[in-house]
């Protein structure tokens, strides 16, 4: 007999939780939600942000739900979408390893929307953030690693059933209408990795938290849907994984958590770059003034292979560049939003030495290690390995590093509210409604004339 | 090298069609337009779009664009998406044998309200269903078979492409533009055939429609998507489809018209129990007021795949019921939406023929052939063999069958507007506007103050 996995998650993603989540799984889950409001607040000026909310307002006349760091209020439906985008457009959002899942975006995208519509308080909240993040995980675990092998985005595909069972909860959706919603969502999975390089890798996750607060809200109005959309005949595993593991997907559902393993990105490009990018920034002082030959780095096969765009011609492709990421990091002892924008990925400094940057496949190594050698003119040599990157499950970000990278990446967009929206989103479960936090989301005054200048003229 | 079926397929979208469209194939469009308009205008009171319709309303409260045989009014997004369940949920649409796609639905859905947005004529609209279908089938028939073995719906994810491209056509999208339409459309392609028995198989058509608007109105403003999405690395093909034929979807591109291909419907289910359907109805005159005691039917294998319903509980699910269709056919002489409502599944004559239905699949079959076995109570027996269907390639409904199944499905929401919604459909192309098209898709007076009432109390 085939594992009800469908029935089991609507069933876990409909039941009260109240006094049954551990003090830990709580605050992973406020972590996820502080670090993507925190990304996606700092991206409300990108232009695929810009674009994605012109064309959306277009649709939208009479708006009334939050989009991060923006005057500008839409729909549910398309507050999640350009929210999903706003947290992954920068690739600073976090990152599930286990099964190559983004949840931040899909899940927080849909669940806050789907708050403000619901009037939900901050606990509310929190445990639909944790529940969608919980479904997401636990199916991208369970199917494996064959999508992904073929060519799927998880964080688009399996994404929406997290963004579904958040948004289904804060809807208050039955057991019924959630296993609806979960099969709407799931035969509405997509995300080609084709996408990767365009601002369309970001909209998935901004269709996974929309095509979610949808289904939650055609399911709540009794839209039928399949009730077996994962495990059953012709459903996402037979024809995208064949070879999934059903029974792991609910194996200990309630009591372990996968949001635990979630961590959060210190430098704003996929996680395979990360342990380089550390090697880098520890021998961007030992190098200072001398003059380098060459650059060699050891990593993990999966780096090149989707990390192995060696001359990047703008942001978006640089942040698929292992080599650019080396670069940036030997140069700036950065990898924030800053060095992947177009002026970084085509200064002269830049392209030189990422011209220099050759990099080995090393299966032996672990995703989170990497070794980078620098061959100096003449004999000299500098080398550093790094066994686990900062921000990894073995090493992960402190609270005050996770708050001090989401002040770091706010305070440009909110301002004098930056520090008030860390504090905020730390302690979400303690808001009786959404509204303060959905006020701390306002641009900074100052920047309002300008923006509303902007929203008017433009 | 591979095929840049993505560019040629956007360079195709976009371009002038004037003067260069055969008559036939003019004419195959117009067909196409005819019957989606028809048979979605004749579901305007289906609960799937009544749902759909109170779903996308609360998203959209100023709307302007036409949902087929309502008075509401919606955005152009959700107007495709109202408007591609409504062509697809009695299942009474089209089907495009070779490619298993049913195009009407996404791409006439996604035409329709991107027309009255842009302020098009009816020959644009006329070229962008053409250019859509084209592309729809066309990248159906070059992918081959495998996706839908593995368990994908065509109409859902190939339905995509085919929305795009007329939504893309007829915002002026240029080649550039066009191709991430195509390449965001293609990475939101989805669709399960675990869908099928519940709404969530006309939500494929309806999402299709409107993700397609939504991916050319992106498109336009400058939302970059993967060029080359169908063909190219970790694209369509490569993650769905790796033995596809990219070659066969471009050659002969502007001069060979798959959506001649296209055939209409007789009956409101799978294409499939058609030749089935036609020998009940032959044999129902000939048995009248005998006594059965066990019908046979020979058919193609993927009959019972599909269809293999024996006990249907619901008009969605009777249409997957080949006993259901044999048993209505011979009972009523007909298979229209009516054979498919909830009360005609749970009558006890219906359920007491299904009973005895039995069904073996014959490989030497075509599609479109079955042979039906009658045998009476004592000796005798009577049985037809039917070697093409009504409405299939070769015995294709005429111009006039067309008109009469459009008015009929249609009278019952437009009145007496039914016989001029189906000559104005028939002349698409001569109409300056959508105004007189919208004009005639308005319910019928006398059923106006009904529907206002259950609009405004509901």
């Amino acid at each position: 007999m085939s594992t009800p996995v469908t029935a089991r998650l609507a069933g876990f993603a409909c039941a009260p939780l109240d006094g049954s989540i551990p003090r830990e799984v709580a605050h992973a889950g406020r972590r996820t939600i502080v670090n993507a409001l925190a990304v996606g607040a700092g991206a409300a000026r990108h232009p695929a942000v810009e674009i994605a909310l012109r064309s959306v307002e277009l649709l939208e006349p009479a708006p009334r739900r939050c989009v991060l760091g923006r005057r500008e209020r839409l729909s549910p439906q398309w507050a999640a979408f350009v929210n999903g985008v706003a947290i992954h457009v920068e690739d600073y959002d976090d990152t599930h390893l286990a099964s190559m899942i983004h949840p931040g975006a899909p899940v927080v995208a849909a669940a806050l929307a789907s708050a403000e519509h619901a009037g939900a308080s901050g606990q509310e909240l929190l445990e639909a953030v944790l529940v969608g993040a919980e479904v997401a995980l636990r199916v991208g675990v369970g199917i494996g690693p064959e999508p992904f092998d073929r060519g799927w985005h998880p964080t688009g595909t399996i994404g929406h059933l997290g963004a579904a069972a958040a948004a289904g909860r804060l809807l208050g959706l039955d057991d019924r209408a959630m296993r609806w919603a979960l099969g709407i969502a799931v035969t509405e999975a997509a995300g080609l990795q084709a996408a990767l390089g365009s601002m369309t890798k970001a909209l998935h996750p901004g269709k996974a938290a929309s095509d979610g607060v949808e289904a939650a809200l055609l399911a709540a109005r009794g839209f039928t849907g399949p009730s077996a959309g994962i495990e059953g005949r012709r459903g996402l595993i037979e024809t995208t994984a064949p070879n999934a593991n059903p029974e792991l997907i609910v194996r200990g559902l309630g009591q372990e958590w996968r949001v635990l393993e979630n961590t959060f990105k210190p430098y704003a490009c996929g996680i395979v770059a990360h342990p380089s990018i550390d090697a880098a920034v520890a021998l961007r002082e030992p190098i200072a003034g001398r003059s380098i030959r060459a650059i060699h780095a050891s990593v993990n096969p999966v780096v090149l292979e989707v990390m192995g765009h060696a001359e990047p011609t703008n942001g978006l492709e640089s942040k698929f560049s292992i080599h650019h990421c080396i670069a940036v990091g030997l140069l700036d002892g950065a990898a924030g939003p800053d060095q992947f924008r177009d002026e970084r990925v085509l200064a002269a400094d830049v392209r030189a030495l990422r011209s220099i940057v050759s990099v080995d496949p090393e299966p032996s190594f672990a995703r989170d290690r990497a070794r980078l050698r620098i061959d100096l003119e003449g004999d000299g040599m500098f080398e550093r390995e790094v066994h686990h990157a900062t921000g990894s499950r073995m090493r992960p970000m402190s609270d005050v590093e996770l708050a001090r990278k989401a002040e770091t990446v706010v305070r440009p967009v909110l301002g004098r509210r930056a520090a008030s929206l860390v504090e905020l989103a730390f302690a979400v479960d303690e808001l009786k409604t959404m509204g303060p936090l959905v006020d701390a989301l306002l641009p900074d005054e100052e920047d309002l004339d300008t923006a509303l200048e902007k929203t008017l003229w433009s």
